[in-house]
């Protein structure tokens, strides 16, 4: 997608296949920049940091981090996959993507081990940026029937599920570029999800595309529905069960009561590699991440200079808790927009059906 | 309450009657600091800057003004009403007291109008302690009800409804107060509650009175009811409806749906002055005030050095939008805790009976 007119991915190999380069996610919106990942520390500090997040992206980066750390020998696969996957413990597709670069490093030579993890990881940047164009395609459908006669459809939207979660395109986002690309008229809500306030990563993606949009604090939502100001809601999905719980950044569900509560159509974009089959029930089986008190306690923004800066917003001694994610029960859930087509939370086995073909 | 051991109320007017005395919540919780009012500018200021802040108190605060501006000379009483109710246009305990002081004026002489007013000033400040003490009474029975076995009851609250809102005491923090010296175990879950950060000023109450409690961005608290973390949400209301209908501070509604869907009683505590009863329907019927862009983009904090600083989280170009209230239709809440007792929203008309007695 484009940022100020230029067209990017949200990471890319370099073409020397000495490092893959990432946009530092925690410098926006305030400042664009790259950085460099060699090692497996480097890697494991840009997840574990959130300089690169989405859980498409952490799986895909985790990859390359994979065959990297292959490449500089110091671990063992089977020590490689361990580090990876703790640097984000609920992430499903982390997890999936490690295991897929572990397997393939199992079934070849030690000499094959690099060749077949880096190929196997620009297989899958590949791939996410397919799946995600792919989810675009059938949530344009949904958006083009919730248009109507509407002039314009208003979507609200949680965390950022957009292209800089994923390599391109993103998976809540996707529709939403689409229908743009297709001239429809759309303006995000965009909730500014705190604590770490990704909307204004949302906010930046949508101001670099043209798209009309207005961010609200997450306590919003609920009144806009009420008053008839939202025609449907597009979220993203960390990790979604066998029966269509959805785990999603913290105050989705709160977002989904409240569709549900005013008939408002709530969708959900996600690539299949984020449904963990093994799982049925999200609130029972999914442990949720907590994250430090800090993130709470200390914003970062721009201070009067323009430079980037932190300030606490409460003291030291003030007790915090800081919960990453929730599950929204399927029952809330109007359908799953897959790269495999739109789903009801009700037709998980035929959307198991075309998963495993 | 107290403030780190001694005694304070919110506001007080100084024995010489000169100026009212007020605490400056824009710099709270970094620092305590205190204001002298005296002119109906000052008053105005005071209120529309949320430097007082919460449904009685704005109303008791403008019931001095009404008094110091009388003295002033400078306004005819009408007059004096207009600029005073314009201050903030959602409140109508505002709007309660301040016409109160107008009719009381406007039947006594021009020489007695003064003293008329303070001297009703003054009454309303008592009987705002004595109401909101009564709703500590009633609501410490809810929460004793709650109790049942349980060693510690977590309430959840969202915004501040605490002695800051009021002159004392608070109205949703009353009971919690209340349960704390009555000996009982209480944890407060405390919702942020952006933009503004209300929950901040909230936690510095509950640790000045030594109530164990944990701050929560606004996206948690559906999260923690799924999970049994939260026995009873306790909110105050800025506007009730004669059906029931509760406005407080954006994002109570979500809350009361998490309450809902996870059978949590939800009460609101409010003194019987904050019920409308010429408006019924609170979602057609209540203009919602939207504040200025600013408070959402800037957020106010302590910098590295200690001192009150402020941030900038989205750039002056990105389109906000930022609604101050909504409103959580009566079948969503358990009970209102008023001076009068506890009445569900399907006794409205028996609290009808009690408050026009």
């Amino acid at each position: 997608m484009l940022v100020q007119g230029k067209p990017y991915r949200s990471v890319w190999l370099e073409d020397d296949e000495q490092s893959l380069t990432i946009i530092d996610q925690t410098a926006l919106p305030y400042a664009f920049v790259t950085k460099s990942l060699h090692t497996l520390p480097e890697f494991c500090h840009a997840i574990r940091a959130m300089q690169v997040r989405g859980a498409p992206l952490i799986g895909i980066t985790a990859a390359f981090g994979f065959a990297f750390a292959l490449r500089e020998g110091k671990l063992c696969a089977n020590d490689i996959a361990v580090e990876l996957i703790a640097t984000r413990p609920t992430a499903i597709n982390l997890q999936w993507a490690v295991e897929q670069v572990l397997q393939a490093v199992n079934a070849t030579t030690s000499e094959n081990a690099f060749s077949t993890a880096l190929s196997l990881a620009k297989t899958l940047w590949q791939q996410d940026i397919d799946t995600c164009s792919a989810i675009g395609d059938h949530g344009l459908d949904i958006i083009k029937q919730t248009a109507n006669d509407k002039t314009t459809v208003n979507i609200l939207t949680h965390c950022n599920a957009g292209w800089l979660a994923t390599v391109d395109w993103g998976t809540a986002l996707a529709p939403i570029y689409k229908a743009h690309e297709a001239g429809l008229n759309v303006h995000v809500w965009v909730d500014e999800t705190r604590p770490r306030n990704q909307g204004y990563l949302t906010a930046w993606e949508l101001e670099n595309a043209g798209i009309p949009h207005t961010v609200i604090v997450d306590n919003t939502g609920g009144h806009l529905m009420q008053h008839g100001k939202v025609d449907l809601c597009l979220v993203g999905s960390d990790r979604t069960t066998a029966r269509g719980d959805v785990c999603n950044k913290i105050g989705t569900y709160l977002k989904a009561l409240a569709a549900h509560d005013n008939k408002i159509p709530f969708y959900v974009a996600l690539p299949t590699s984020t449904i963990d089959w093994s799982v049925s029930d999200g609130l029972a089986e999914i442990p949720i991440e907590q994250r430090e008190a800090d993130e709470v306690r200390i914003i970062h923004g721009q201070s009067h200079s323009g430079s980037n800066d932190s300030l606490q917003i409460a003291s030291d001694n003030t007790p915090v808790a800081n919960y990453a994610f929730d599950v929204t029960p399927a029952k809330y859930i109007s359908g799953l927009i897959t790269e495999k087509g739109v789903f009801g939370t009700d037709e998980m086995d035929q959307l198991s059906l075309h998963t495993h073909q």
